[in-house]
């Protein structure tokens, strides 16, 4: 059964929008309605995406924007850099685009972040629109505003909280979505059992397998009940002072093997998968949750095709990542452990105790 | 008379804050007060602020925060840059700095440009002060979160809206200016009579010579009357998006001057300066003003050590350069013109006009 198109509003006062959810949302006149009328479109893609959906996408934007520009990056967090964020302004600059020119990310959690920063900057900011096309990006990048470039020290250190004016995630873009980038968005999906909604999380249990077949059913609930789980945190603390951490579970650890490994070599969505096994073993030695629920969502990571055993880094080199992470303060590494199913709170914990933890879960 | 210390409060919900205006604020620990605690905090300035003020800066910030880094960037508009800016992140993230380590910018319009920039950018946004050195920055860059970097194809066009905490416009520091930054600093001061204020001008007509001759009373007045009408400007429109684009009077004509020259060239007030005269002379051709105005506001120009003719770059080009302005809109060039003394709107005007008015006032 197709779906009918769904819609999670964002509550941010003057700087509110939409996801709307559904499948053939690429083709459809009414995915732009309401946008503001601007003479230039710039769309923001990547080699792969661009063959699959960037003619699609220009035909749906010269409806409405003429001329409508297109970009591709290079492909990968290891491109989510300077270089990249100033060939679009120098496209902009060349094209003299002025601030409202509207900027359209079609694409994963990396060209969405990387378009968001540039519309956020250009000009001290243009209105952007995000048209995510991976699963990762459908239920995680695409909301609560976050926008960054890395730093050869550290991912996501530039950046920006910038809200996008809508976000049209068309389900049938998952149709030719990578196995693995599938599962990585599954990671994020599955997250948000444990920080927020049990009962989510046994629905995820149930409907995996329709989630790994890609029924469109399944998988626009999903997107949905994400949408409204970090909807719902975002609304009560758009710029992470306190409660919105806890969207990070997993993230500690996960950033430490992305950035251990070199950025690129695992998915974002693998590593939190790894990241979130560690954390809820962490979870756990601080008393906080069962073998039991730990086993559980470890089984559950593990059949989403994650990853549950974390590179051969050493102890050290993991902690010394964690402690340039954002969420540290004065060097005392903070993580998000599970209090009780569908409860998250930040903790420190003991040097001696992470290092059990990366021990028991590394090759 | 040594005047007591001012204070102008910037109404923008919550990032609200206030300018603090006198002498000895550097000297004293009350400058500092409910600023929130942090152990780090990071100074940036450039070398010749940081050999008249980093010592007494560094005492002033050990009362509350440890430790105090400090980074000089290199001087002038042509290092308000990416590069520039890249060294500030090193040096953050080389320390170890998180998203808790307040930002101060010590200096003039470019330092409180590129610092507060890169505290909208570190960790996605840091908490940042502004201490203005210079006239100019007192009166117009610490006023209003207009942060940016120049691209080689246009002046601030990298950048973000972001407020500072406090502004603290120690009026002593304005002794060791040189006299151009000085007349350069009162182009901005004079901008605030035709666009909002018809009796500021004559009191700048009255009192320009105390100006010039530093007296401590008439710039504090100068400077708190500038902040006033500028956060009252603000106040009604944060992003730019109507009313706030008329405190860039001069400032179309005055961005062609020195992107035409190369920036650093002429200071950036010494081009405002010469904007306003072409300025007012297109008000006058589009029937707004009478010439006895244009050559009163003229004349107060001149008095002010300013240049009143612009380089000699062509009008093609300088029409070429205002046609990237970031108030351009589908390429046609919006300038801020004076309806009436003290009122300001924004018009577009033909071609053939800008190009009289251009041969008028160039070499």
């Amino acid at each position: 059964m197709v779906p009918k198109t769904e819609c999670v509003g964002i509550e941010l006062s003057d700087r509110s929008y939409d996801i709307v959810i559904g499948t053939g949302l690429l083709d459809d006149g009414a995915s732009l309605d309401k946008l503001p009328a601007a003479t230039t479109a710039l769309v923001v893609t990547n080699p792969a995406v661009s063959k699959l959906y960037a003619a699609r996408t220009l035909a749906l934007l010269q409806r409405k924007y003429r001329p409508v520009l297109l970009i591709e990056l290079p492909d990968g967090e290891a491109y989510k850099d300077w270089t990249s964020l100033n060939l679009i302004f120098d496209r902009l600059l060349g094209a003299g685009c002025d601030r409202k020119t509207l900027i359209f990310a079609l694409g994963g959690g990396v060209v969405g972040d990387i378009a968001g920063f540039s519309a956020a900057c250009y000009m001290r900011g243009v209105p952007f629109v995000q048209i995510p096309t991976t699963l990762l990006a459908q239920v995680d990048s695409s909301v609560g505003g976050k926008t960054a470039i890395n730093h050869p020290m550290g991912k996501n250190m530039i950046g920006a909280f910038y809200q996008p004016l809508r976000v049209i995630a068309d389900l049938d873009t998952l149709d030719t979505l990578p196995e693995r980038e599938l599962s990585a968005g599954l990671a994020e999906v599955i997250k948000y059992g444990p920080i927020a909604d049990d009962a989510f999380l046994h629905w995820i249990e149930a409907n995996l397998d329709a989630l790994l077949a890609r029924d469109k059913a399944a998988l626009a609930y999903a997107v949905k009940r994400s949408c409204e789980i970090k909807a719902w945190v975002v609304g009560q603390d758009e710029r992470e002072t306190g409660l919105r951490a806890i969207l990070n579970f997993g993230h500690t650890f996960g950033h430490a093997i992305e950035a251990g490994l070199g950025y690129g070599e695992w998915l974002h969505g693998e590593a939190v998968g790894c990241g979130m096994v560690m954390a809820i073993d962490l979870s756990q030695r601080l008393g906080f949750v069962d073998a039991a629920y730990a086993e559980r969502l470890t089984r559950l990571i593990e059949r989403a095709r994650l990853p549950i055993r974390g590179p051969a880094l050493g102890a050290e080199r993991y902690l010394e990542l964690m402690r340039v992470d954002k969420k540290s303060e004065a060097g005392e590494i903070r993580f998000v452990v599970i209090e009780a199913p569908g409860r998250a709170v930040m903790r420190p914990a003991p040097d001696a105790m992470v290092r059990d933890v990366i021990a028991a879960h590394t090759a």
